[in-house]
């Protein structure tokens, strides 16, 4: 049984709460529950509902977050035991989400401080990617992937520093979406990266990314960033002519050949599906220094974030000592790291323009094995938006050993978050497009 | 006699050599001449000219560039003593601007090191504002404004980090431009901070601007920022209808009177020439913290370009402290100030949608004399631009009282530099806008 709105929201939010009984001690999605005000909602939004009053399209539609995002009266974990202070109010997206009927259920497990792409926490467990026994689902959002893939909810919430929304989307065989930054505001969110970070949404389709975007953005006054206008034009109605830029063979080498062969088809089957393929580079974009930048850029911010307490209880020795590396960065050294950013971010502006999307792998590689080591290489291509501050969605491929899926990302021109995902409806029905299939 | 294309070139260089004899002595915008180079290139060009072959719009005029800006063969000294191995190659800024037949005469005093804005230079002299014995022509592009006003060169290249070719430009009564960030390459720039730098024109009309601009653009290998593309669609012609964002009194309350004055008279003649103002605020923008944020940063992105001659002769005290002061910082308060450039640059973004540019004063005060204390606040309007990468193209404004001219500034969406330069030249004929009136 899927959820959804075919179903009242009591028997909806009853179903995510029996199915995480039933699976997530095996997962470890959830760090919280909120039986309580969860079922409350589901009743409200069901009498709402009956009486013709619906709010929309996640009215009494089950959702969790993850742990770095504030909810009142729950310590924002941030994927840790540091900090056990219940936050005072709603983050602004938790706030909208609920005003728009949606049904809050709990909140994920995340890889500790979100700096890192496995979520095998030392504190809230080894998430667990329910496509696969004993693999990650891939991180920092990896709770929020694994939740949406064993069908405990229809949808979650991520933040994508590097890649952390998209790739455990494209780990768990998910739709996922990373905004333009200034777009959906943070206000709430404890930053991992202000520079980088960005609230996103993931999902089973791209209509629910649409829906969820939409009740998320807009102007918070106490985000100095989210004033940016949210218009961007016309969505496309088909396929037909879009133009596409894709990477030269070059830039793609360290991609394992499940992937390559993946993206193959589904650049074959947009090309067969009527749209302009064209070859793009963004200038002096080295994939692996610039995930180094955005590294130390992440430490230097996340130090400067949780302050005092990356010298008390409650993290693990290896990210207290990113941390503090971090904080005693050399300041010129720090000075080039935003520089790298800035150059790809102009740079990325070159490329992009009079193209609807540049279309990358999501990441280099599918899901791996806990316990197997870590390939260094998880956001190389998933970073490039975070710099740019463009929106980015990642859409789940069939690999053709017919294993764990493979994903594909489309990054759009700042502001075009509208368009991609009307693009991802349109796509949704390519061949190669992954089907998520769990079981009931 | 205005130097211009109305003479031969050879007439236009001797007579830019004359006036440097007759007057720089007591004004020192000219750190170096080349007077064989440039005579060389001024019968080349009449050769051409003659022969039916100019090169554009340039080809002819005498130039000069900024001390931190590469002429092969010279030492590129930043206003130092420092630096005395001769450059092998020229900026890629004068190699264009050479190839469209421009005439070299030599490089240009300039506050030391760029960071400062009164070009009262320890090593080179104090430049004097042509338009007024013993006050300053401002900075750090001093030299490039004073040689403009006396009537020595046509038009000259500064250097813009937060307001270092406005200010100078607003002081002498001149045109100039700030190009939008990445337009125009940087390559051959001896950076003081390369997040914030961007090199501009200095003139007597918009038109120059324009032609020099045309001339500097586009994409650069060396140079990974300029690779943006310059189109920014169809310039205004007549200013009916153009809509100008203007901040409320509150924003402009630090202002001299008579700059408050002009820039009403300005307004004025805006609306009634037929633009629509608009009151609009940058959400966010607090001028002095921004401006502090721009300095620590211009302090540790230029201790880190002048890496070990930080510690070496030929800077002042003054200079190394502040150079030292920002490569001891703390790598959080570096990444504070790095957050705070983002917020404003996304907050301009959503203030400037949908309006033609942002009029502000360019400076808060006019030009001050030497020896007075330096106003804290000069760089409190321009430096907006140089966080958002945007354009900003400052015009003289006469003053009620009839003594030193005041200034505005149009600052435009990025990419709209094509169309700033048009609206100046639309506006050229407005009745406040002040007309160069040098001795001949």
């Amino acid at each position: 049984m899927t959820i959804g709105l075919d179903m009242s929201s009591v028997a909806a939010t009853e179903t995510a709460f029996a199915r995480i009984a039933a699976v997530d001690g095996d997962i470890r999605a959830f760090v919280t529950t909120l039986p309580d005000s969860a079922r409350a909602a589901a009743r409200a939004s069901d009498a709402r509902r009956a009486a013709g009053a619906s709010l929309g399209p996640l009215d009494g539609l089950p959702f969790a977050v993850k742990d770095n995002i504030a909810v009142a009266g729950l310590p924002t974990r941030c994927g840790t035991t540091a900090f056990d202070t219940p936050a005072t109010a709603d983050s602004t997206v938790v706030a909208r989400l609920r005003a728009a009927g949606a049904v809050l259920i709990g909140t994920l497990n995340m890889h500790e401080g979100a700096l890192g792409a496995t979520t095998d926490n030392p504190f809230w467990g080894r998430c667990i990617n329910p496509l696969k026994p004993r693999y990650t689902p891939g991180g920092s959002s990896g709770g929020s992937a694994a939740a949406v893939a064993a069908g405990m909810v229809p949808w979650t919430l991520g933040t994508d520093t590097m890649g952390s929304v998209r790739i455990p989307a494209a780990y768990c065989g998910l739709w996922a979406l990373k905004p333009t930054r200034g777009r959906v505001p943070v206000t709430g969110l404890v930053h991992l990266s202000w520079t980088l970070d960005t609230i996103g949404p993931l999902a089973r389709d791209a209509a629910t990314l649409g829906a969820v975007l939409a009740a998320m953005s807009g102007p918070d006054a106490a985000d100095p960033m989210s004033g940016v206008l949210q218009g961007d034009g016309t969505a496309p109605k088909t396929l037909v002519g879009l133009r596409f830029g894709v990477p030269d063979a070059a830039a793609l080498t360290d991609c394992e050949p499940a992937v390559l062969d993946a993206f193959a088809d589904f650049t074959s089957s947009l090309t067969a599906a009527g749209a302009v393929l064209v070859p793009t580079e963004v200038a002096g974009w080295s994939p692996g220094a610039l995930r180094r930048a955005g590294l130390l850029i992440s430490e230097v911010e996340g130090a400067e974030v949780l302050g005092a307490a990356v010298d008390g209880p409650g993290l693990s020795d290896d990210f207290r000592a990113m941390l503090d590396y971090g904080r005693r960065a050399n300041a010129g050294r720090v000075a080039r790291a935003y520089q790298q950013l800035q150059q790809l971010a102009i740079a990325f502006e070159a490329a992009i323009h009079g193209l609807t999307g540049i279309i990358l792998p999501t990441a280099p590689q599918r899901a791996f094995a806990h316990d197997t080591p870590v390939p260094p290489g998880q956001a190389d291509f998933t970073a490039l938006a975070n710099v740019a501050g463009a929106p980015a969605m990642t859409l789940p491929i069939i690999a053709r050993d017919g294993g764990l899926p493979c994903a594909a990302q489309i990054i759009g021109p700042r502001q075009s978050d509208l368009s991609l995902v009307a693009i991802g409806q349109l796509m949704q029905g390519l061949p190669p497009i992954w089907q998520p299939d769990h079981k009931d």
